[in-house]
């Protein structure tokens, strides 16, 4: 195995979301008057994620960057929570809190670590100005922002990958792609790329995100610091 | 003026690309046994590269990315210095050559200043692998690469710089171009970016560049050092 690059998912794997919601959207309503179970909240906001981004990979519904679709899922749930006519600037604010989330404390010094052997970039679902908003309030050191805004579609979907590998003239073997979720590692596997599995068991709170992959993958790791030994850097 | 981006230029701009490609020329073709004017060569090589993409450009034929290019030019200018049947492996690795050139002396720590206050991308003609692996040998700390490759077509087209400031969720009053070539500035001026001129006197060779903007910009520098104390930074 000579891998060249490394591949990121970013939401869960590397950033804590769920946390960072809550206290994000904590600090935009509360000066707005609002009183809420903040993780409740934030769980909401990330359940109508994944069927967003269903309507585009199904082709129903035209790409569009995550931002968008966040908006749209925040003006759904916010009445839900009895917040109805919030401000434009305020829902806007609101809005970018995804830009603003911190990463697990390990990320840092891994990615650092990781850095000085592999090209390093983002597969995300998430949009090129989230991801650089991301990296420059969590010191990571992309060579590159790949992903869904670069392919037009939303992982699994294959192009996501594959453009990605094709962005840095690189093979799928020569390629590993790094996540908390068996999902992404199932797909990325099944293009041909390495795969490595992060433990993330509290992503969705305590106990709740996989401890361990459920699919066969190349490294299995607690952390991207333990990711960088199993690598030897 | 409330800049939050610097775009740039890099062939010329950042990086010296013609004592670098006689450098990485003549270290290719001297082993195969060939002898030439290594600066005539870079010159040659380079004098097809807007050509080439002019005929992009106009939508004569469709985008590739630069490295293809490249490639095709190479295989043009051979047999003008003598040269036929080069092993694919050494054309393939001469073709690189464009991916191993170095930055101008004041680029390196002059980025390192502006990275503190803005936001860094490359807006060029290259593609994406050739922006990664110029950033890792020249230390450019770039937030993502912009460009060609994703707006799918070459500068002076309003599209590539547009695509940047969308990329980045920026107006284009929000971005500036830097670059040592008057028709860049002149092209992004247009569409509302700032401009900033960088003099490289020696480009095509000592006194061959341009020592100052021929069109109206909001900063002419000498180096990226001087810019960033002209920023504030």
């Amino acid at each position: 195995m000579a891998i060249e690059a490394l591949f990121f998912d970013v939401f869960g794997t590397l950033a804590d979301w769920r946390t960072s919601i809550a206290r994000e959207a904590r600090t935009v309503l509360v000066p707005a008057g609002h009183q809420l179970d903040w993780l409740a909240f934030a769980d909401a906001w990330r359940a109508e994620y994944q069927p967003a981004m269903e309507e585009v990979r199904s082709g129903r519904t035209p790409f569009s960057r995550l931002d968008i679709l966040h908006r749209r899922n925040l003006d759904r749930i916010l009445p839900r929570f009895g917040i109805i006519d919030l401000p434009e600037e305020t829902a806007h604010q609101l809005n970018l809190a995804w830009h603003r989330l911190d990463c697990w404390p390990d990320v840092a010094h891994g990615m650092a670590r990781l850095k000085a052997r592999f090209r390093l970039a983002p597969v995300s679902n998430g949009n090129i100005s989230l991801m650089v908003d991301l990296a420059r309030r969590n010191g990571l050191p992309w060579d590159a922002i790949l992903g869904a805004e670069i392919a037009g579609d939303f992982k699994p979907k294959p192009r996501v990958y594959l453009a990605a590998c094709e962005a840095l003239d690189l093979a799928p073997a020569d390629c590993m792609m790094v996540a908390a979720h068996s999902n992404d590692l199932k797909a990325a596997a099944g293009l041909g790329l390495a795969t490595a599995h992060i433990a993330r068991p509290n992503e969705y709170g305590p106990g709740t995100g996989e401890i361990a992959p459920k699919v066969p993958v190349d490294f299995a790791a607690l952390s991207l610091e333990h990711l960088a030994t199993q690598l030897g850097v």
